[in-house]
């Protein structure tokens, strides 16, 4: 399987579960622009099959942003997920492990998890979460399924525990969960896709910047 | 009014329009956050007042997006907005007014508005939704208060369409919106959304590479 596939095969995955009909022949079709049979397209945001409204909803914006991400960093070798721009930067790889950690926190918050953040030591969470020093010290030399792999596990979890709950969970108010102000399980949902937007510009304005690439406009 | 009082004001009248009640004493204390009195705040995602529920639930993302976006921005100089950091980069500054010509530009198409997307010649749309050798070139020699209040002027127009709008409108079908594939129009405001943690996102790196910025973690 090359590696074109096994990032097609990773979205059909994410996205099969997103819609909760994995296995079925109506799967968007992610990655293949010129198929008019999507009738539950990664483009549509709205209510998902097996959720309540306001949950498929959401998911259907990670669903949507995690496509991003994964796109813009089809093809990297481990010598690119490694790159570093300035002795401040953090890698695109170190990036995206970030990225699951930041679910995985989330995850272990909202669901109430009874677990250590850490785990169990297979993921270096910890360097993930914080990046800068940590992270360039101890993320590194991986391939690009790693990364992609982590990410699918974390959202799989993170879908199976959204199958569970409903909108009235998703509205539930924490009254001093942001900066001291009341904020909702939704807001902070929001907070872990936005925020993969956030990365994804750092990693494209790195991605433009690596060596041999052709300039971009970020 | 000093430039706190001028950032502060500009949240809440962004705030104010967008919980549909300007000027009633139950704003959302944007920017205070030792104030509990808070009853529709800032980090409660969900349905506002004066908005069909996803309209509202869509107005709650976008106002708690921007409201970081300008607190990541706050007090910084003319000299701090143009700060090149190479020679393909975008400024601070343009990448400010990219939101609120990515935010136009939506407006136009989804709001299906007759009229020129570069507009009255007075700000340089085009210069901003392009960036790259034209952003560098066109856009610079501003102060902050330019572009927050280009931005709080185009989304206080987005708003009031938000107003006129429903439910109905969001989920509306465009058979070939994205790369081909079928979208609607929640998927678009959605795009608008998390397009300006992206930028953000390269915000924070400029930021924290500054002439003489402590160095972060981006």
């Amino acid at each position: 399987m090359d590696k074109k596939d096994n990032r097609r095969n990773f979205i059909k995955r994410a996205a099969a579960a997103a819609t909760g009909m994995a296995g079925l022949s109506i799967l968007p079709n992610v990655g293949l622009p010129n198929n008019n049979a999507v009738t539950d397209g990664i483009h549509i945001i709205g209510p998902r099959e097996g959720f309540s409204p306001q949950m498929g909803t959401l998911l259907s914006m990670m669903t949507w942003m995690r496509n991003v991400v994964v796109l813009g960093v089809e093809n990297m070798t481990k010598e690119e997920l490694d790159y570093l721009h300035d002795p401040n930067a953090n890698t695109i790889g170190a990036m995206l492990l970030h990225l699951a950690a930041t679910e995985r926190q989330y995850q272990i918050k909202t669901f109430e998890w009874d677990i250590d953040f850490r785990g169990d030591g297979k993921i270096n969470w910890d360097a993930a979460m914080r990046l800068g020093e940590k992270g360039r010290k101890l993320i590194k030399g991986n391939g690009l399924d790693y990364y992609l792999n982590i990410l699918n596990e974390t959202r799989l979890a993170t879908i199976n525990e959204f199958k569970k709950r409903d909108d009235d969970w998703l509205s539930k108010i924490d009254p001093s969960g942001f900066q001291k102000m009341p904020t909702n399980n939704y807001c902070k949902w929001f907070h872990v896709c936005e925020h993969e937007s956030n990365h994804n510009g750092q990693i494209k304005w790195i991605k433009s910047r690596l060596p041999g690439a052709k300039p971009g406009n970020d």
